[in-house]
């Protein structure tokens, strides 16, 4: 793709100073279209070091209002995001409805780096280039306008803007030594840069070549091609996605009529096996806490079915300065305006602690899918958008657990009835749980298809028949030490 | 994708039955739908040697009405075929807005059995996998609907149902012996397809693994993806496209305007040069003829710009079993149903012989583009579907020759002046001349921008001034000559 390039040819001063003006005038519009279309755009500028990427956002930006946008530049990750999955701090600064995020080099970069003087598999090189696309097609999936440019100079105008910026002192500091050891490497880069941008070249996110090497001619080259991709983003107003295949090793989940609720525990058994479990998951968290092991517990159920008391549980045994709790209700209006996974990437846990979240993304095709939240072709997509996202989560390394919190309708009915009738737990109940209830048979239609297209072998369910909540403590526990003593071997 | 993928199970009996049932009824529905909406549907199926693929076919079509489908089943490509380009048995069997085309087996099985058997080098097989790509997403752009299926079954089902066949007199033609092949080399074949299908998995035409095991379950499948992917299609009326970058080496080409125009050539000289030249191109023709190189020559211009006569001189120096006119005139109803390009590749040259074509593609940036008979968003992508067309074309070995034919707007009233007031020549002009002429601002303005655009070093435009006829013909037919001379060195 870049080297069987012929950049375009600047055009004469005037006719370059007229396509400029007129693109301006075109995006201050559209910035107000955006707006009124809640259409996020995600502009990542990529390219050669010296490339002027950064002078470039500088000035495209000056034609957006400053509340519409936000740049960030992008260096090495911190020891902290060297924690979490690659993409995290990607997904951490997509924007939010309406508004531009610009970023001055991105996931790209960062693999051409590891690529190129980390020594970087071919193993996990494919593994990023299949993780890129998948993270670029969820974005645009749900809305996103992504545009992916890259800054093209030559080997001598490479060269050139490195000795020019290294004589004077002030801007010697600009020069990064991967410049100098790209320059040097000016062929062995292109070849790397060549096969990713024709790896990750795709239809919905296609990547625009730039012409670098004069700073108002690629300022021209950009503002165009925005202008050119927000028009049609507009255009393509309530999109409906082609829906994938959901190709993953999923297992057989049985139907939630077919769970047999009988299951108890005696109160003198359920102690013992209390303390024994508690002891050694205590350990096990000491463990995956040196191993660097992230793990990650989703709890959902049905209302009153358990899940606080269940939780209560498994975090008694462990450390507090090594987990988090994450309540879940209805998204903040800086949430809902972002891809519906972000406020979970911004949840993660660091590599060696534990979060658990109580309700979790699946909300996506329970609630969101019976109350109309989403379009069908938002929660079709979902089932496997969240298994690609588990996937990335199990590829980066973590343990994940998921749980169904599971009774029966009538053993809901007596548990509201109860805790209507008893003042100190009628803050437990609101109208909200009783609408609820009335879409009992809706909501398990759709829980029995979210069991059956989400337990993949990496991120199991697991069902806790929870008529005896005791029971069901017991057997959360005795799988989360299962689970992460096999893990840990 | 296929090695990792868990094939889904059967469901029991009685579910089968009804959600066959339920696909079947909404099938019937859709057909009527695509029609009225004239979408088309590609459908490919690809797969195993004996999986079941023409079987699946023949169940799926049973509910769709014989108007509105064709079935193909695509052997090795014939002798004909093998002189054409790569893609070109496939783009003719592109079916018509409204209607389906069913694919048993296509260019994945074609491009697999030279990989496997056939030596195909990495090389070759990256620029198939290009072609692919660049095929699929100019139908998807054009508002085909494609859906590609792979069915799988593992080698113990594969080796089964071959030895079920050869025990019976009356299938065991149906065993081909790249099916006992294929299984004797399973595992490879397997790597090889898994290869294919994750580098040809684009969000536009997203790959469908089935599982291939049970007839009835195959053709549920296949059935409930086809409805998702009816409905998702109809959903998407009028969708606009992301413009990709115009990524092709450009030749540059000079503003029209700036064209002088005044060059001649004295009776004598043309007559010499005449003779020489069309002696130098017969000796080529059969050149070309013997290396089996095919030619594609564009004739482009203004009307009355005396395209006809300089056709005419390059013709006479050539044997009538080796070359073709096509006069271009706009589409008849059968080929206004498909995408644009496809009466052009029903057209092409088989290999060492020539096509000129009398106006061509090119009517979607001007005809197409200033009547409004295509969306801007249609003509914005012509430019690089074009480019990608003519691409496609040099990659198969074909020389391309374009010839933009000029006069000024005097030269052409004086030319139309003369044909109405002269009787012999009134068959020449219509109204329609006279109105394109009011427009020939806006058409020098498109004109310009084709040039531009699409002059690309392996099918360059070339200008020839013909306010001299002769002079265009002398300059057309040593254009050809050099094109030529320098092509079978």
């Amino acid at each position: 793709m870049l080297k069987n390039w012929m950049p375009p040819e600047k055009p004469e001063k005037e006719e370059l100073k007229a396509r400029l003006k007129a693109a301006q005038e075109k995006l201050a519009l559209q910035q107000m279209q955006l707006k009124d279309r809640k259409l996020p755009v995600l502009v990542l500028i990529e390219g050669w070091g010296a490339a002027g990427k950064g002078s470039a956002i500088g000035r495209v930006i000056r034609n957006i209002d400053p509340r519409f946008f936000k740049v960030f530049s992008m260096g090495a990750p911190t020891e902290e995001e060297q924690r979490l999955p690659f993409l995290y701090r990607y997904f951490e600064k997509i924007p939010e409805a309406g508004k531009f995020t610009f970023l001055d080099s991105g996931w790209m970069d960062e693999i051409m780096k590891d690529r190129l003087q980390g020594g970087m598999s071919d193993e996990v090189y494919a593994q990023r280039v299949d993780s890129v696309k998948r993270f670029e097609r969820q974005l645009t999936d749900n809305g996103y306008l992504v545009l992916k440019f890259f800054f093209n100079i030559n080997k001598k105008e490479q060269a050139k803007r490195i000795d020019g910026l290294l004589e004077d002192k002030d801007t010697a500091w600009r020069v990064g030594r991967r410049d100098v050891w790209q320059n040097r490497h000016y062929e062995d880069c292109q070849d790397a840069f060549d096969r990713y941008l024709t790896d990750t070249n795709t239809p919905s996110a296609p990547w625009y070549l730039v012409e670098a090497k004069n700073k108002k001619f690629a300022e021209l080259q950009v503002m165009e091609t925005l202008c050119m991709g927000i028009e049609t983003a507009l255009h393509n107003d309530k999109l409906a996605v082609p829906l994938l295949q959901n190709a993953f090793p999923l297992v057989k989940m049985p139907k939630l009529k077919d769970v047999p609720l009988d299951k108890t525990i005696s109160d003198e058994e359920y102690k013992s096996e209390l303390d024994r479990l508690q002891a050694k998951l205590r350990m096990l968290h000491n463990r995956l806490y040196r191993k660097r092991v992230p793990v990650i517990m989703v709890y959902e159920g049905w209302d009153a079915a358990g899940k606080g008391g269940n939780i209560k549980r498994v975090t008694g045994a462990l450390d507090p300065r090594g987990f988090e709790v994450h309540p879940i209700a209805s998204p903040e209006p800086k949430e809902k305006a972002r891809h519906y996974l972000w406020r979970f990437w911004t949840r993660l846990p660091k590599t060696g602690h534990i979060a658990i979240f109580d309700r979790s993304w699946y909300g996506r095709v329970m609630v969101e899918r019976l109350e109309g939240f989403c379009s069908e072709n938002d929660w079709q997509r979902a089932f496997y958008e969240m298994n690609e996202f588990e996937q990335e989560l199990h590829n980066w390394g973590a343990v994940i657990l998921k749980f169904w919190v599971h009774i029966d309708s009538d053993t809901q009915l007596a548990r509201f009835t109860d805790r209507q009738n008893t003042p100190s737990k009628q803050w437990k109940i609101t109208d909200e749980d009783w609408r609820n209830r009335e879409k009992w048979d809706e909501y398990e239609m759709a829980i029995d298809e979210m069991l059956q297209k989400t337990s993949t072998t990496f991120a199991p369910w697991h069902i806790l028949e929870s008529v005896d909540k005791k029971y069901a403590r017991i057997k959360a526990l005795q799988i989360v030490v299962d689970t992460l003593e096999k893990a840990l071997d």
